[in-house]
């Protein structure tokens, strides 16, 4: 029986370009499609060349593949998707469009919504935390960037209902700016800096609020991201003062009882680098109980465009279809 | 009437080099020495050509100049401090060997004092919030890198009682690392990378807790570094909960008031980045009230060579010698 | 008697702002106007928080200070360069305007000159091989990035006429590729790569062939510049094929010869880095000869905004007013 | 059948590390041992996170798997090889000491040779232009990082006899500088800066002699490396005075004709950038053709630790044990 087809709509940004990289190499999809809108015409591997994906970018127009990672920016991807739901086709968003559940707040931080008629119908897709509501869903929301390295860290904690307070600090390199050319991604603006941004509220806020609610925490979240003079990577660390006091050996047990098992999650001790899931679907991740204080600091690390977005959509795609989990992401 | 000699030891360190190339060209003092262990022989700037300080390395004896800079680690500064004490030499010691007041505090972070007589005769020198004690010393203990940074973003708010708590997230550079060839100094570890270190606990935490103490605000921190991958600079973001409701105006007024008249404060509204300090004495500090957690966050930015070490000990030396504050610094 | 007045025109781009800040702070020049279009109304600190520079970029318009260095895009600069000498100002012009003094070939490589009338009557800035006529002149074309490296580099075998064939090899940092938002300039373009651009032929090669001919060396060049992840900085290594044997010491005193008592030029033995030169008015320069093949090779370090733009022009500028040459720059 | 076993000895620096992850996925060999000095008993995933090897550094001692990488220093590799092949195992020698031919060469640029019973057994490992010498090798000398480089861009010209003369100027990620911390790899040295070393003559210059040489074009060269601020990456650039006069369409059918059908050679028009063939066995060259000097340049982009090293170890392993080429490097 012939592989799924998917199209990757949006391939010529950072994340659509990986994404499209790793189905190309994929045993049980086929990469059927890759469009763009001012590069179409080019070859992939002209515009992104580490792809190797020598397939010419095509205008979007009425692609009905199986399915379709839609790799468009917020606003623009939500009319897409119910174009292509429509159509029958299953669908992985990296946008926000369909992240989160409640409309006003959505409306709050990212203006109207594009498509509200099919609003509040995607599943959050954390596989490690939401694995069965992905593999039964038709569309799924491929978390943000800093929501995924966040939620994976206090998930453990979060569960057990421990956060009373977290402050959460995002370090993240300069693809998470995205591909335009703009005076924040000028190498001369990165370089050797270090610099916080969106100090007064980023996006990302609720939708970690909202999936810590999920998980049976409701917590106001402090949240500050920061720019580093880097290419690709993400270091998230969360401050949390538990709501009661905890000690190691506990912290411990509900680390190693969630994750244990997980093919994409590293617990270790220590620090944790950026370098070492660079290019990779791994997060890896690191607490530390401080006695003097109480507070829980859990350090995590991930490759903010593929786990982070590409390569996530991609273990989402595998639970969607059937297929195990980590096929076409080692 | 001759201008007053110093002397720099230890000058083949980062922080040493730049303090000698500082002093090199201060109108009022004059150069006398530069000293070297292994260097010993070697003209300064072929060490460190930016210096351009063409003056031979020695090593360290019988020097007796007005001042001395003394750029030795921790352990080795406190005998060498002794005897340039005794000998009638005016110290700026840039190892934390004198920062701390209370010796079991001191031993417990850095091991036995090496120079218990003289143990705590040194004034903490971060002259915006110390002036008139470093004009009158002769032995001032320059602050490290990191407490010079959380300080002058916290001092507005701890000299008006309001630190009810506070996580310090403080992310430097590598010349943070000194200048010795190490794992973590690898060009190949920190290109690309970045991650926290000493998650146990930093040595600058009890010298935080110690003049915030001072500053009448009593309080455990939590602080935890990190590093980036650039070459100098340093971004401290200090998350403080305050003890009672306040609003941005008030927080304006206590920023306005304490740094209004400083020459090396710069308070920008928005964020503040590492490179706009890059060799130089300032401090660039950045505040944000978070309605929704009555949080007060504080950015500040210095870099870690200067106004974190070398050129701070100028503006003390200028301070201890009557000399105008800024002198040689602009 | 108040010192001369000087504007800097297009002090909103990288070269212009560096010379707005050497000049704010020189002893005999009175900065009197910092212009830019686009930015128009801004601070120059706020825009190049690193010039510390608090005046006001106004639009140009009637300007008519004693002196203006101006920073405009080729093409741009010939008619205010024209407007403003007729006004009799004097002017340091940094782009390629007025530096060929073919027209035929300015033509060919630029496209036709926006103000014929005052074409060739630039003296070639390059202080070191042109003092006396920089001194004499009302017109100042500031030298090229590339070439002011290269013909430093290679000036002592030109005027021996020893020049038989030469392979320039120009490695640059971003800066050079300007401060506009471009692919090129794009982080993600530049880190972690190298490449070279305008393979088929850079605009400074002429200028490079040119001036080596005015010291008596006709030579074609060959000369390929290359995209280094740095900010600031240039090295250009000079491939030369003498005419005749030469031997060490012969190339010994020709270097010595010409540049011993240069202020500004630092012969090493060894290899030279960027590093040592950023921020500063300073050309290192080493040499080998290579006994295999008879070649010389000459590699020449520069801060490409400093003295391959800002700097060298404030250089050309005391010449102009018969002030000491490394006032302000050191 | 099972599958042939290799070792990776000397896994703990960079290229044993990488040679290491790929067999450890290749389907037709089983990657038998990991060997370390310093590292033994740590798992070669902490040493080396990103292989994600979970196997155990041993010391090496009679070791005798099928075949070996081994990945030691010159001088030290040979006596290890000379054992390895007296128990009959297949090796490829990351080192130099079977890459040159001529014994008083050898000796010359690296010290006398350590096992001269088997000097000048080796193949030179560079399946492009050797592939049946090394399929019918069981000792394959994988040639230096520079020469691959170089040697894949000039051999189209040398097969011709067309290289009268050639200058080549090659720069690498500082990760070409090996694991050890030294002043060269520290941080603070190699960040945003750009330099020449070993300008007196690197030991890689009678390596690409030879091998001109024994595709028929002898020609004294001249070489020149530079480190930049990058990990991974090595751009080589040849300035080539042919040897009579040559035209674009006849070079164009040069390249075209030796490398249409290389799975691991990518011919591009216009630059080429080290980015592109990070972490991949891909050489990417690209030539330019100046009529105003009759010269050819040729610029070639590998990753010096990939292609110039460890994936080009498998690419041989693999034509030794009659495996496809690009078995595990896809």
């Amino acid at each position: 029986m012939a592989n799924p087809t998917v199209a990757v709509l949006g391939a010529a940004g950072y994340a659509g370009a990986i994404a499209a990289q790793i189905l190309y190499r994929h045993p049980s999809f086929e990469l059927s499609a890759v469009t763009a809108r001012a590069e179409a015409g080019q070859r992939l591997d002209d515009v992104h060349p580490k792809t190797r994906v020598p397939l010419e970018l095509e205008l979007y127009k009425d692609h009905t593949p199986d399915a379709a990672v839609v790799a468009y920016p917020h606003g623009a991807a939500a009319p897409v998707v119910a174009e292509l739901r429509a159509r029958g086709v299953r669908v992985v968003d990296l946008s926000a469009d369909f992240r989160l559940r409640d409309r006003t707040t959505y409306d709050d931080w990212y203006g109207e919504h594009k498509a509200p008629e099919i609003f509040g119908q995607g599943v959050y897709g954390l596989p490690e935390l939401n694995r069965d509501a992905v593999a039964g869903s038709d569309l799924v929301a491929n978390p943000g960037c800093y929501p995924t390295a966040a939620l994976l860290g206090l998930a453990p904690l979060a569960k057990a209902g421990l956060i009373g307070d977290v402050i959460i600090d995002g370090k993240s390199g300069v693809s998470g700016a995205g591909r335009g050319a703009t005076a924040t991604t000028h190498f001369i603006s990165a370089d050797e800096n270090v610099s916080p941004y969106k100090i007064e509220g980023h996006r990302h806020t609720p939708e970690i609020e909202q999936e810590l609610g999920a998980l049976g925490n409701d917590v106001t979240v402090t949240f500050t991201p920061y720019l580093v003079p880097l290419a690709q990577g993400e270091l998230v660390t969360s401050y949390v003062t538990p709501t009661r006091d905890v000690d190691a050996d506990e912290i411990s047990e509900l680390f190693d009882d969630l994750y244990g098992a997980e093919p994409f999650i590293e617990l270790r001790r220590g620090p944790v680098g950026v370098i070492d899931v660079r290019d990779t679907n791994y997060c890896r991740i690191s607490w530390h109980h401080d006695p003097r204080t109480g507070r829980v600091i859990v350090f995590a690390a991930i490759d903010n465009l593929w786990k982070g977005a590409a390569s996530q959509a991609v273990q989402n795609l595998n639970l969607m279809f059937g297929r195990p989990e980590t096929e076409g992401l080692r």
